[in-house]
């Protein structure tokens, strides 16, 4: 049977989703748990994409098919009982053996958070600091020219090869409340460390280090090098997925 | 010269905030830290008061004595450069040699924080998760009654042996934002364990295995055995420290 996954974690502890070797990764957490329910019969599980080191997920989705028979209710019961406490199964579902958790994804909703405030320990983990003034009005007219389907190479990670740079953003926001600004990208697809760079991008033109209108510059140009720094992975959160 | 430091910290990582032989705690760190600032001569501080495995602060208070001249800017950029990312120098004053940070508190609060929501393994150890009803109502009445002057024997570590048990709580109050209930104390002084002890009978009084007004028998017996469980660490935070 093909089960679907819905599931939250604090990715402070882990060295990203992907399973490594001689390192703990969230994606060997959920393996070894369903392998131990499963009869001690291997079990893979395919997730809509990897998250990196730091980076946390609100909503991550994933596939995997059982050997046992084990309704929803029962499974989220025992994955959530052998799971560490940073990682929490939200939803269960079972599925039809086509469906695939990371073919068959719309769209996907990440989040970043910058906190402008008065630095906090509690937080450390969760939000990037940043103690100087930024000029929010700009970073919002630059963020709308994200939106629409482009070839994002410039921001992809340098030593990232494949055929094809190009997605879609269908819908960002930058919202402040409480001192933490929130910047949200909805889109098809997002290239490795593509969110951060292109955060990275809005905090320099926040700055006033470059104008709004580089963006298209940069797009065009199809370069990494002319693009900005990364931003830290403590911001970030895997928001949604849309099957 | 005595200064004053007000900090926060995050507790999930330390053995407490006293300092112990081969565990790190929060006292040990800043004694760490303010040794290699005043030239490697060993700095002893003292804090308002102790606080256990865990637990959190939003604004603790201390003092100690340097033997080297430094402004409060240099010495709060000092101490935050050397310290580690989960504790936070917010504040540093000159202070009279006369001041002491634990004999001259005038009043403490302390705050506790349930999730009455979904489990987010994000804020695993910043919330107490509970996962049944509550009758908030019930619990509004019995935190009443912790007001004023009271023994507190009943509500203090079982070990706890001093001469006088009787503190006084001058406020109290239950308030309830996006599922976290969170339970205020104002006091001039707190036992061991109290707060914890306190919010577990109020817990058994929102379940409805107790009557509110249980807690003045509770009060009057003067032992520990008569009260309930102690809530766990991780949702207990010393909010501030009044002189």
């Amino acid at each position: 049977m093909r089960y679907l996954i819905r599931f939250s974690y604090d990715g402070s502890r882990y060295n990203g989703y992907q399973k490594q070797v001689d390192a703990i990764t969230i994606q060997g957490e959920l393996e070894n748990a369903l392998t131990k329910i499963n009869d001690n019969k291997e079990v893979s599980v395919v997730a809509s994409g990897r998250t990196d080191r730091g980076v946390h997920a609100l909503n991550q989705c994933a596939h995997f098919d059982l050997s046992i028979n084990i309704t929803c209710d029962k499974l989220k019961m025992a994955l959530n009982s052998i799971l560490p406490n940073d990682i929490y199964i939200k939803e269960v579902c079972e599925m039809d053996d086509s469906f695939h958790a990371r073919f068959n994804v719309k769209s996907k909703e990440y989040i970043y958070k910058i906190n402008l405030g008065e630095y906090n320990p509690l937080e450390c983990n969760y939000v990037y600091q940043y103690n100087n003034a930024l000029n929010i009005d700009e970073m919002k007219k630059a963020i709308k020219i994200f939106e629409g389907e482009h070839n994002f190479k410039s921001f992809a990670a340098a030593a990232d090869q494949r055929e094809s740079y190009v997605r879609e953003i269908f819908k960002t926001s930058i919202t402040l409340d409480n001192n933490i600004l929130t910047i949200s990208f909805v889109g098809n697809g997002f290239l490795r460390y593509m969110v951060r760079n292109m955060v990275g991008i809005l905090i320099e033109i926040g700055e006033g280090k470059r104008k709004y209108t580089d963006i298209n510059d940069i797009l065009t140009l199809e370069d990494r090098k002319e693009a900005g720094k990364t931003a830290p992975s403590e911001g970030l959160y895997l928001k949604e997925v849309y099957y």
